[in-house]
C-alpha cells in the first residue's frame, strides 16, 4: 500500500500507571483507516520534557503525519504545547486569535494558567473543537490534541480535511466457534501466499461459549478481501464449524 | 524514584488497525506499579520482522525489563518468537521440554504449524500458563508473552517471582464536580512545588452530571501521598465543591 503513514505519540503518565485505559487509539486508528493513511506506531511515554522532545522528533521524521495526545492543558502536568515548540526550535508565544478569543469569552477567569493554552510555537495553526474553548493546533506534520477522549475526537473531525489522503483501508472478518489456530495455519498460510497484498491476520478470542478464531483481511482491494474471506470461510466450514462474516459479538 | 523500569512492546497490527481495543497495557501497568518497577514506555508496532527486531533491541537495551505481547500463535502472521532470536543473534530451535511436553498431549495434532510454538531462541525459558499449553519464553531481560489478554494475564502472574522488585508505587486520588482545571492550577502546582518526590496529575473527566476533576498523586511514600491528597482537597473544597477521596466512578 501506497499510502501516507502515521504515528501516534500519546504524552500520558496516566496511561503508563494503569489509572486509565487508552481509548483514543482505536478512535483514531479507524478514522486513520477511511481517510486511507496507515497507522504505523503508538507510543506511550510519560510526562517528562526530553522524552516529549526526543519522540515528537524521531516520529515527524519517520512518518508522514503524526498525531500527539495528551498534556495541553492548563496543569504543571500539562507540557506538551512547550516541548512541541522545543522539538522544533521554535518560540513558544501567545497565538494572538486564540489569546484574544478566550480573554473575551472568560474575562477575568482568563488566567496565568488558562493563558497557557492560548501560547503555542510560533506559525502553529490551531484545532477549534466543539467541546472546548481551547484549541488543539498543527505544526508542520504534528497534530496537537487533548487527551481528553471526547475533546480529542472532536478535534480530530476538525482536522481530518487538512490531513493527506489514500486509498481506504477496509477490513473484512469470518470467524467460527470451536477452531483452532493450530489446526487451519498451513491451509490459512497458503491463502496469505496467493494475496500478498491483502494483510491476513488470524486472531483466538474467548467467549462464554469457548474459542473461537477471526480471520480478518485488510488492504485496499475489497474484491480481493472478499475473495480471500471466501477462501477462508470455506476453510474454516471444512473443520465442521459453522462460520459467521463479519466481527464476532463482544 | 530509584525503581527498577520496564517497556511493554505490543506486536499487534489489530490494534494499529483499530480493530482490536488493548487491554493489555493497563494489567501489566497496574502489576508492575505493585512490584514497584517503574512503567516508562509502551510501543505498538505492525507484525514486520525489522520493525520487531529494532524495536526490541533498542527497548532491551534502554530499560531494565521488556515485556513483549502478541505473535506467538502457530499461525503465519506469529512472528514474534524468531524475531526475538534474530534480535539476540541466536539461534532459533525446538525447545526439547517444551517440544516433548506438546507432542504427549497433542499426538498426531502436534502439526508444524503447533511446533512452532514450542520453538524458542537457545536459552530460552518458557512461561507456563494455566490457559494454553504452549508457553511464553523469557530471553535475557526479555518477556515474550502472549496478546490474547487471558492467556497474556495467566502468564503475567506466573512470570511476576522472577522480576526485579522496587518499592511499590502508590496512588491516591481526590476528585469533584464542577471544578475547572485552569482554576486550581497556580494552587496545585504550589503542592507539586512542595512535593517534588510525588507525580501529581490532573485529570477532567465527563460524567452525565457534567465535567469534574480528579487530582492523582503516584509514589512511593504513602505518608506524602496522603500529604498530597489532603492538601488537593483543601484546595478542591475551597472551589464551593464537594470533593471524594477517592477515583470517579466510570
Amino acid at each position: 500500500m501506497n499510502n501516507p503513514t502515521a504515528a501516534i505519540l500519546i504524552i500520558g503518565n496516566e496511561i503508563l500507571s494503569g489509572r486509565t485505559q487508552d481509548e483514543n487509539v482505536r478512535f483514531i486508528a479507524r478514522r486513520l483507516a477511511q481517510l486511507g493513511i496507515k497507522l504505523e506506531e503508538v507510543r506511550v511515554i510519560p510526562d517528562v520534557p526530553a522524552r516529549i522532545i526526543g519522540a515528537v522528533n524521531e516520529l515527524r521524521a519517520a512518518y508522514d503525519v503524526l498525531f500527539t495526545t495528551g498534556g495541553i492543558g492548563p496543569t504543571h502536568d500539562d507540557i506538551t504545547s512547550e516541548c512541541i515548540a522545543a522539538a522544533f526550535g521554535l518560540p513558544w508565544e501567545p497565538h494572538a486569535p486564540t489569546f484574544e478569543l478566550m480573554q473575551e469569552r472568560m474575562g477575568e477567569k482568563f488566567n496565568a494558567a488558562r493563558q497557557r493554552m492560548a501560547t503555542m510555537p510560533r506559525g502553529a495553526k490551531p484545532i477549534a473543537n466543539s467541546v472546548s474553548l481551547a484549541p488543539g493546533f498543527t505544526i508542520g506534520n504534528v497534530h496537537v490534541m487533548a487527551g481528553v477522549p471526547r475533546i480529542m475526537q472532536a478535534m480530530m473531525l476538525a482536522l481530518e480535511h487538512e490531513l493527506p489522503r489514500g486509498v481506504p483501508i477496509e477490513m473484512r472478518t469470518v470467524h467460527a466457534m470451536g477452531v483452532m489456530e493450530g489446526s487451519i495455519a498451513a491451509a490459512l498460510s497458503e491463502i496469505q501466499e496467493r494475496f500478498p497484498a491483502v494483510d491476513i491476520g488470524s486472531y483466538p478470542f474467548r467467549r462464554e461459549a469457548g474459542w473461537g478464531v477471526a480471520i480478518v483481511a485488510k488492504g485496499t482491494d475489497v474484491a480481493e478481501l472478499e475473495e480471500v474471506i471466501a477462501q477462508a470461510t470455506d476453510l474454516l466450514a471444512a473443520q465442521n464449524t459453522a462460520p459467521v462474516q463479519g466481527e464476532p459479538a463482544a
